[in-house]
């Protein structure tokens, strides 16, 4: 059987497979290697998360064992407890141990598992007031940057507690000039530009926790290892 | 556990994760209701897919039981006998009889399962000339898209003969003039436009067997159906 990673998490997540998005790119990228299996839930804290992720990720008599697991989430839990998207909204403190409780669940269902922690991204809050999605008359920002500041961190942390790899996007996104139409297309959600770096940084991550095509064997032989004078020899053994 | 469909075929398939491409179209477009899984091979003919195909499916004991699987081969299988690809040619004869037998398998390893035949594209003959990944001196294509419109008739032909159903993309592609530079990347490979038309017609084809996004169950409730004054109650059962 093939290794498979998860993808787990919200709307980032679930619309990870749009055009040049960072799901399809992996799904790509590790075309003859890994199957990259989505688990986004739009709109989804980590409050729902935990409650759902018995049912999200099968035991391994009935789904096997993956090899391993992003999970990206803190983006609805950074919602402002007091404006208009508030029922996403999850304490900080909360967060950081929800996260630790879905952490705790897959490390128990699957002790082999490499789990990656994606922080949430930053926030452009111009971007949030112009995305007519969400109703909001307020004339202010569901989501703050500073917010999710504190979330990013708070993921760092846990991150750090459990001695698992993170990806931090809320510092790496920040680090070029005009990173708020560079790579969000809402003030949220990613644009190819911001796919691509999520892309690149789970990349990065995996092949620090030892996944990658040089260390993943090849599913079958390739085109340009079967001989052209004896095509079957390759599928002899 | 979430339906799943796998796509078996050669680089056509292999290659639908790239930006636009029809396999990412089709997760994002199943991506709370079917896991969509690549299983493409590069080069590959339907000699060799027989060959591996029991690799390629684990048994229902160890990889349950997928609810479709599309079987997109014959382009290689069309490389014509004395040119410069001749070592993927197969007879159009033996092409029908190891269709046949892939179904075969398929059918006895899950007998609910819903397979969807493609054939293969149209040639843009121009444009495989000026294909630079070929070794070719000859100044003649590999492939022709008079050998390619046989196998995909007798593509036609076998899933007329097994009752399943099947996308005639050899047909579908040449009804607009043109269609040589609109579908087609270097004369046989999809560029963006032919990757939507793939992933259109397959929506029809699933739809055709009763999978479309009216029929399958959604994994977990949407934000929409989230009531924001008691969201846990969504999750209570």
């Amino acid at each position: 059987m093939r290794p498979r990673i998860y993808l787990f998490g919200d709307s980032i997540t679930e619309e990870s497979f749009t055009d040049g998005g960072w799901g399809s790119s992996l799904a790509n990228h590790f075309s003859r290697t890994m199957d990259v299996v989505l688990r986004g839930y739009s709109g989804y804290n980590t409050r729902w998360a935990l409650k759902v992720v018995e049912k999200v990720f099968p035991p391994p008599e009935r789904g096997g064992v993956p090899m391993a697991v992003t999970v990206f989430f803190g983006a609805n839990d950074a919602c402002l407890p007091d404006r208009c998207s508030s029922f996403q909204h999850v304490s900080v403190d909360e967060y950081r141990k929800n996260l630790h409780a879905i952490i705790a669940f897959l490390k128990k269902r699957w002790p082999s598992v490499r789990i990656l922690l994606i922080t949430p991204p930053p926030i452009d809050e111009d971007g949030r007031l112009q995305n007519p999605f969400v109703e909001n008359e307020s004339g202010l920002p569901e989501r703050t940057n500073e917010a999710a500041g504190r979330y990013a961190k708070a993921c760092l942390a846990v991150a750090a507690e459990c001695g698992i790899p993170a990806v931090d996007l809320w510092t790496k996104m920040q680090q070029i000039p005009g990173w708020q139409k560079a790579y969000l297309r809402d003030g949220l959600h990613l644009n190819k530009g911001g796919q691509r770096v999520v892309f690149e940084e789970i990349i990065l991550g995996l092949k620090g926790a030892g996944l990658s095509l040089e260390t993943l064997p090849v599913d079958l032989p390739l085109i340009a290892e079967i001989d052209p004078k004896d095509p079957m020899k390759s599928f002899e053994n």
